[in-house]
């Protein structure tokens, strides 16, 4: 265990050993790079996220973002972070060369950031925001605008905010009512308040650069009239050199139950009349152009969920190993053991430890089918990633932010007393999770996405493929020894999910458009549940493989010798690891999801005929 | 909806219409109540509840209890609080009044507390603590000791603690390590200190009575050589007046996730060589005088989470009425919309209140089955409740508080962003909630003492009949309309229940001991699952005859005039909504309990094979 933040080992098996993302240099694209340069990058990325960005996480929770003097302060050492993770190389890790970037695969970026995540998620909110801003004027913005904003935002010198939110236009994002006024010089003066605003002032940059959605005067009502904007703290000189203040004014930050260190502010814009926009792009093409990067920021998301749920279960495993506490079940005499040792402690990691493996294979997919995308030339294929991309996005931004908060309190509970004191991080990791159901899409909005839009694409196909695509790993794995009750489970419960888009459909039919709408959560939750019991069966194939290679290196022949190994051999331990998460899973969470899409399928709507005033 | 609380509509309905609690007036015990005079108790707990509790709580959080200059100091308008408390006569309202009680049912109590958990856990320490440890005293104390501390205790002069835990001795009481030496004047020298004790000092009252659990010099090892002793913090005259301070001091408070007001004190004891302690009952018998009240406390901190639950869910109906967001889906032109209106927030409210009626009714259940034991002559009678009660306690402790933060957490994702800052009080309560899991025994340790003792109880004999026992109100409700399918699932998964105690024992014979263990939280979910289920089941027979009554009085016989009698009238939609609740639980919870059953009987025990190295 070499951090308590994210397993690397297992890191490095979903890339490379798995999904085998290393392929990808075999194209144009990505020829400068090969799998012994990304690991070494990924070893780095995870050395910065320990010493660096996770003590400063820890510090940031105390200290938190302050508002004084109508100012906003961030945690000391942030600024200082900031320019080393620039530094670095991460904040345009994906870029093109001419504008300062790496042109990393966007999948070793995902990986990068799980440890980021894992290790402080309000730093990174300084680094996400900044970088879609940006992508945005890199995708839209006129030349002027690239030449004016994008190198000083690439190169970590001003920082950017995303200003969707307004008090009535929260996942109601078309009832904004922020006004923009076209000026004769073709600038727009801007007049509204924004909250939940990350970042919207700041002390670790000199300028900040907002993105604005706002409803031009006259346009139509709903997302279809909003314009966006871009909107300097400081105007910007024909020389690029730092203008005048443009009006944009901090008016407070939110207390909230976590994510201190992020400061959450309530923007006014225009209080003095003099507050200019800059359009980007056309017109009424704001919620075009802002959704452009939503499956990507959705990806990032879930990768927190994800970091949550790993940085949880590394603190918990670190502790159950130490922490003694009761006898051994098998020898009462034993004296106390480490409490890893008692079974209902020992269930609970392996939970925690199975998902996390399933789901960080199933979010480094989302990502590579995004590179692959990018390298393809078959347009058939092309599009069968988009549609896979598409399917999955919901799924990677809602079941591991929803399993992030779950597995926060998991840890605590392994800690007992201990983790619900702030002396453990534990509590901290909770109170942190719990947003990232929330934000870019509830669970909610991403469970009406998956099962009222994405389910339908091509008239169910993209759905029905993708898992009948699952059938070549299925069986490979049913040519392994022992699984043979867990292929016969897996089978039954993707058959039964397979059902359910039919299901609902007939639903809706007989009862109206609610019933979709009312199974839309517990499909999502189910949906996910086969997708990662998938990708632990792939992972099992592989790493039996492995472990077979180990075992014929070693002239391991009989069981007893080869057990023993397993048991003094770090790799071994970890391979025949990979194959308990799918024997775990398949065993101890697919016989519930069958109970999940048997509840589906029970067709009931009572929650719809109920009256207001029985709640 | 009167208050934020808790829904006392339900809270009378699951006390006098379905439990009929009243019963218990016939007996010569409880003769001088009546239901009306109850009924008005209860509503006067609720006020107390919301108008002095439950702003207490919300203040306290902010303000916290603080430990300065070696003083604990509580959240100001708690020590007033706790004198109107006890002159209201909430502190002994079971005892006896020669104990200057009033007698009252403990179901009754029960009701109160459940109000009193929803408004203001800190607080209620200062209560509960208080209580149990004047009751050891009145049960197992000498008269001198009686006479001493039970008027004083009782009548909210004096506050008591429960001194158990110590850094090595958690969950494994047995380590204790704390020392007493018997004095040559009858007393006994301690020497120890204490963590994770509740108001271990507090400025609320004069004094606090320590119940400090010791091993005596020479005692054995485990629980067995456990003794209890009195630890005033000042001693006592012989004139019953406070005398010298007894060597008992707070070096330190805990800071935690929630529950602020609470103070957690580390205890130390003895460091000048003089504190004195007073044994109570005889030597080596602590952990039996000590657990004489477990019940009785499991009981209440399960109610804490049934509070908890509530007034998440009161808090979060409320807002889902007010807020608006988004169009009826039914009308996309309808303008925004209350969001209890969208169907997945109505599916997460009538999730989380078909639970809280279902847990309220069990909960309550098991504190009047406690009441009977004390009414009944005939023993068979008293030994089938005692059965009962310890079969019940763990679920009744567990369960109610694990979807204490489940439903804390449903709370703030229906206020959204909001939920998340501290401007509402939802993300305190999913903060405060946590601990509730922990204390008074895990989860984990709850589960064990179900499946691996309260289940075998006179050879499986108290589970299985307690099963059986549900037939009756099922048959009953079988001659419901629209329940036929509702019946038969719930048969279903209580039959696939009741074959789980045999499958635990082969699987046990089979793997070994670690097998149970294993199993044990989920067969504590899947038990508690059924068991609501029930008495949604009963609460449905019950409003459905009510219902019925109304229809007859109000002469409404077609569906079309019910219907619309039901949206109209408040009583009659809360009875519509008691069917739902269960029509909503059967259809949607059991059949994932019937998978979590399928899970336990799947028989994977890939936990326990799995090597230390692989996790």
């Amino acid at each position: 265990m070499a951090n308590l933040l994210v397993d690397e080992r297992d890191v490095k098996f979903a890339l490379f050993e798995q999904l085998k993302v290393q392929d990808l240099c075999a194209s144009d694209r990505f020829s400068g790079w090969n799998e012994k340069v990304l690991g070494l990058l990924l070893s780095e990325a995870s050395k910065f996220a320990e010493k660096v960005l996770f003590p400063l996480n820890i510090e940031g929770d105390k200290v938190g973002a302050r508002f004084e003097g109508g100012e906003v302060y961030s945690v000391p050492g942030t600024a200082e972070a900031y320019q080393s993770f620039v530094e670095n190389g991460w904040l345009t890790a994906c870029e093109e060369e001419t504008l300062g970037g790496q042109g990393l695969p966007h999948v070793i970026k995902n990986a990068a950031h799980e440890m980021f995540f894992a290790a402080n998620f309000p730093f990174m909110c300084y680094v996400n925001l900044t970088h879609d801003a940006a992508k945005l004027i890199e995708l839209f913005g006129s030349e002027q605008q690239k030449s004016q904003y994008l190198h000083k935002m690439y190169g970590g010198e001003w920082l950017g905010t995303m200003a969707l939110t307004e008090p009535a236009a929260g996942s109601d994002v078309g009832n904004i009512e922020f006004k923009a006024t076209r000026n004769t010089d073709g600038t727009y003066s801007l007049v509204g308040q924004k909250i939940f605003i990350t970042n919207g002032d700041s002390d670790v940059c000199e300028n900040t650069v907002h993105m604005v959605l706002a409803r031009i005067e006259g346009d139509p009502a709903g997302t279809k009239g909003l314009s966006i904007f871009i909107v300097p703290k400081f105007k910007i000189n024909s020389d690029g050199s730092l203008g005048e203040a443009n009006d944009v004014k901090c008016i407070g930050i939110e207390h909230k139950m976590g994510i201190k260190a992020s400061p959450t502010t309530t923007m006014s814009f225009g209080e003095k009349g003099c507050c200019t926009g800059y359009l980007l792009g056309k017109e009424q093409d704001g919620i075009k152009i802002m959704f452009h990067m939503m499956n990507a920021s959705r990806l990032e998301v879930g990768m927190w969920g994800q970091g949550t749920c790993s940085v949880s279960y590394m603190h918990a495993l670190r502790y159950a190993l130490e922490r003694r506490q009761g006898q051994s079940i098998a020898d009462p005499d034993s004296g106390q053991v480490p409490i890893i040792h008692h079974p209902d402690i020992r269930r609970t990691l392996l939970m925690m430890k199975s998902y996390i493996q399933g789901m960080r294979a199933m979010l480094y997919y989302c990502g590579y089918a995004m590179d692959r995308m990018a390298v393809v030339d078959n347009e058939e294929e092309k599009k069968k990633l988009q549609g896979i991309v598409d399917l999955l996005i919901p799924l990677c931004k809602a079941y591991p932010t929803e399993k992030g908060v779950e597995f926060a309190s998991h840890a605590i509970q392994v800690y007992g007393g201990y983790g619900y004191t702030q002396e453990y991080p534990v509590e901290q990791f909770m109170r942190d999770s719990k947003v990232a159901c929330i934000f870019e899409g509830t669970t909610g909005i991403q469970a009406m996405d998956l099962a009222l839009r994405k389910i339908r694409m091509k008239k169910g196909q993209v759905f029905a493929e993708f898992l009948k695509d699952m059938d070549g790993m299925v069986n490979r794995a049913a040519e392994l020894p022992g699984l043979k009750k867990h292929i016969e489970q897996f089978e039954r419960t993707k058959s039964a999910l397979a059902g359910i888009p039919a299901h609902l459909a007939e639903g809706a039919e007989a009862n109206g458009v609610h019933y979709s709408y009312l199974k839309a959560t517990p499909f999502l939750e189910a949906f996910g549940d086969v997708v990662v019991a998938w990708f632990l069966l792939w992972g099992a194939v592989v790493a039996h493989g492995q472990l077979e290679e180990l075992f014929l290196k070693k002239k391991l022949e009989d069981a007893e010798s080869r057990k023993s190994f397993i048991q003094k051999n770090t790799d071994a331990a970890f391979l025949d690891g990979k194959i308990r998460s799918a024997q775990f899973f398949i065993g101890n969470i697919l016989p519930v999801t069958d109970g999940k899409i048997a509840a589906l399928a029970w067709g009931d709507v009572s929650a719809w005929e109920a009256v207001d005033k029985s709640f």
